[in-house]
């Protein structure tokens, strides 16, 4: 399956969310300050200019719902910065609670400065998300909405990263409960996004709320497909191990569908019961992950959460352009192989 | 030196900040809300219920503030409730970055539940403090500015935290930095404090960061005064050792001004540089920290800024009455003995 294209969305949207973020995360000299660059990736370690930043598609779905409700991208420009800021204060934590050393080729902030400085970069890149949202210029009562909605997603965030790292001392998982940790980790923020931009922007709850809802539809179903990929991925497409999940024993929703089935499940405990897995510990848990049919499991919840999204997104007030701009993105996410 | 009695504006306002809290932080089972209970000193490790909470000096200021402009305490609540909660995120992450395993005879956070999960309910804290400040029942323009306020004080809380780090790894820091990081780790969430309940209470910019200035010079001289006792106190009466923060190498005010002088700064260096320090290392720390004069820089520096607060409270135009509660809350913070 082909890469889909990057949306225009993405591209268009790109040098007003960068300036947006600059503008958020301010220059100058203190190293909090610093490290916010560095993991903007506007900087490399010595504080010399890189372009290593990610897509932005938080940003990008915050302006583009701005502009699908009838506002303007401008009203949302805050939101946009906050989102990704947001985006940015997870990731930073999540590496220091799963000891990643690596994030797309650069060394994570605390395999840079230490768990300590990691845990204070991270909660100030939260505190410059807020600081960014409540100085927002439209009035009050919208930058009031818009905090409060952001900030609810931060909460259903962190609700869902308490749950994974609670998976990881759990020997059975049900599928509900792993979709219901994705639905925070993953889903909230950016549905988050979409309801910021839209609230910023002037939109009623009902609409937002709306808005909301289908990213995180599009935030199941991206990771879904992630976790498949994760397994059954095309290293050479997608840039990654597709061992490396199961070599550091991640109940990904593969893992989890296994550990349900009734001859897959004892293989792939007993696997993650050793400290290190070699090569045909590794094997072995592919094929006890194919013989319990998750392959196409994966796919199936993928592709139902990504019908609801289009169900959700299909109910909605919006002129088809900006439904169809929508559906790009959500493809994008979805429907990639890499 | 007697304790000063508790002033009763700490008294007056315990009810109403214990029911703001409880209503922030929600009842359910979640385990996030769980642990935020616990941390707030209302439940221990297993839910049942306890009063572990601490003296709530910043809620009081807060509820203060808001009358001493000429508003109402009810007006404040929502600030009051999010200040302690960001008192106590900050908290719960410097467990984990200090590796305390104790804080008023509880085990912390990350004792309980591991460091990962102590981040999270760290952020979680966080997070209900902004959105408890971003639906305070008063005007949304007074919502923004106070959330602006407890936002700026949480990124000069994080300056300040990310400098105390710095400094433990460094052989030589001046008084100006210690009392800069002091400032921002210290100072900045007790003045945010007073600003975010005058802001809410309605009051213009000036006076309410009249309040904020008071409050950062009543942290400084609080700082240096409890640095004092850390060393020259008497445990029977403060209820904590006075070798421990030498035994654990902190490098608190006496131990930075012995680092700058030219016989006892080698002596404090060289017992730093031990991995444990026996009970004569800690001895000759205490001799050398005497021998460059701490124990009276240390109180003059509290009187300093116990001086300077008392000229920025007699410059703010509030009502003698308010002023005088004001400075029995500094004076109690000051002058303690324990």
């Amino acid at each position: 399956m082909p890469n889909p294209s990057v949306p225009s969305a993405l591209v268009r949207y790109r040098p007003a969310v960068e300036d947006a973020l600059r503008a958020a995360v301010g220059a100058g000299n203190d190293p909090l300050v610093r490290t916010a660059r560095y993991v903007l990736g506007w900087e490399d370690e010595s504080g010399r200019p890189s372009s290593a930043g990610g897509k932005r598609i938080r940003p990008a779905l915050c302006l583009l719902a701005a502009e699908a409700v009838g506002g303007t991208a401008d009203d949302a420009l805050a939101g946009a910065a906050a989102v990704e800021l947001v985006h940015n204060f997870s990731l930073v934590h999540d590496d220091v609670q799963d000891r990643d050393a690596e994030r797309h080729h650069r060394p994570t902030v605390w395999a840079l400065f230490g768990e300590a400085q990691a845990i204070n970069a991270g909660d100030f890149l939260f505190a410059l998300a807020v600081r960014t949202l409540a100085r927002a210029p439209v009035p009050s009562d919208r930058r009031t909405a818009a905090l409060d909605a952001l900030d609810r997603a931060v909460m259903e965030m962190i609700r869902g990263q308490w749950l994974d790292i609670s998976f990881e001392s759990r020997a059975e998982i049900s599928v509900d409960e792993y979709l219901e940790m994705v639905r925070g980790k993953t889903g909230a923020l950016l549905g988050a996004s979409l309801e910021v931009g839209a609230l910023l922007a002037g939109a009623d709850a009902s609409l937002a709320g709306g808005l909301r809802r289908w990213g995180e539809e599009i935030g199941l179903a991206f990771q879904a497909h992630d976790d498949y990929l994760g397994v059954w991925g095309d290293p050479e497409q997608t840039g990654k191990s597709n061992t490396s999940d199961i070599a550091r024993r991640k109940k990904t929703l593969p893992v989890v569908i296994a550990l349900g089935h009734p001859s897959a499940g004892p293989a792939v405990r007993e696997a993650y019961s050793k400290r290190e897995l070699t090569a045909d510990d590794i094997a072995a848990v592919v094929a006890a992950l194919e013989r319990a049919g998750a392959d196409g499991r994966c796919r199936e919840l993928a592709r139902r959460h990504e019908a609801r999204a289009r169900e959700l997104l299909d109910a909605l007030a919006l002129a088809p352009h900006w439904r169809e701009e929508l559906s790009a993105i959500g493809e994008f996410l979805v429907e990639r192989s890499s």
